[in-house]
């Protein structure tokens, strides 16, 4: 029963990898670089993406927005006059917990690949299956904030492993928190060594240039590992 | 193609159910009181078990952790000298994100329930699928913390709408964070409206008196609702 059950997961990612591999090519063809930005609900996601695309407007920057219901972070983010696009996560049964390669296919008809050079798509808030589904992008972002606690690393060890960038965000609180910063970093190199990660502060602004700087490389970095 | 999805899906919660229903039996019989404990990751449920567990050292209460993987809450719980039992949502591809009712199931022999009246049931930090799936409780309880933002009702509305406490944690953060209290009720009101909630601080221990209070009722609300 146990190994019929993992045969059929397996044939769902292996069909979900087809399809984010056609996403990419899609992507690849039109020159936009495309970050997975994840992260736990409400660590602050779209108020560091509000902050970084300040910092980005010199770049034509997209953004494709994952929800399980609801279009609250779209309409934040609209206010920045850049395009957003929404998908929900079907509704029935409290709809899907996560964006895969299929419903980013779905969305990109709608969006304006010609007219942008980034896009950030912006996942359904939960640390474990955005993390199973590859949806077609160059590079995985996580934020993780500092008031989640020390142990998440190890309590949600694919989400911290898949990300090639962890922003530690919400440093504005250190001073209020028992967190202890070390023992976090501490257990981030248990499970992904030497990840990049920067302390960032969505609220202040700390930190934010930083990953300006990281997202406006990424393209060169792609080319490089290409 | 996606009504088959949907049929698959209503079978699978068909097939919970009847689950969940033999565990609510096996509890029944055993005389034990049983709370769904849910959050996204970080919101404190750990923390917040620790001090009303404290509070209730007269009940032989018992707990049963949910993780992807590891046993770093059951090992904090462990030192207050109650029963603690561990499911790991088996790995593999992340392992699952949701405790269901055959995960508990399996676990029911192994809990010592001739030796305790109140079980709670620690589920994995997620604010989407843990609310679809029924594990047998009497009673749901959900904690959302301040440091989440107001809006997490709107964007999570199945799970603050199949809850019967909320427990709005970390409350001595406040004067250091821009939450609104207000609209983060009235978000609440629109999704569940009259839903009880506690303010309360795992870290301080406001509020967590009236969550033992509401904890040591349960058996009672419970009669009277049969």
């Amino acid at each position: 029963m146990h190994r019929v059950k993992v045969r059929v997961v397996e044939d769902a990612l292996d069909a979900n990898n087809t399809i984010a591999r056609a996403n990419r090519d899609d992507f690849d063809r039109a020159g936009v670089t495309v970050v997975n930005l994840m992260s736990a609900p409400g660590a602050g996601k779209t108020a560091l993406l509000e902050r970084v695309l300040h910092e980005l407007a010199d770049v034509r920057a997209g953004v494709l927005e994952g929800d399980v219901q609801g279009s609250y972070d779209a309409d934040r983010l609209a206010s920045l006059h850049v395009p957003v696009t929404q998908i929900n996560t079907d509704p029935g049964f409290g709809g899907e917990c996560h964006l895969d390669a299929n419903m980013v296919r779905s969305a990109v008809p709608a969006l304006p690949l010609d007219e942008i050079d980034l896009l950030v798509i912006e996942n359904v808030g939960n640390l474990v299956c955005p993390a199973e589904f590859h949806v077609g992008e160059d590079a995985r972002v996580m934020v993780s904030s500092v008031t989640e606690g020390e142990d998440k690393p190890l309590k949600y060890p694919l989400m911290f492993r898949t990300c090639e960038l962890v922003l530690v965000n919400k440093i504005d609180l250190l001073p209020h928190l028992d967190f202890d910063l070390d023992r976090f970093l501490h257990n981030l190199d248990a499970v992904h060594p030497d990840v990049p990660h920067m302390l960032v502060s969505a609220r202040t602004g700390e930190g934010v240039e930083a990953w300006r700087d990281w997202l406006l490389a990424l393209p060169a970095r792609r080319e490089v590992a290409v």
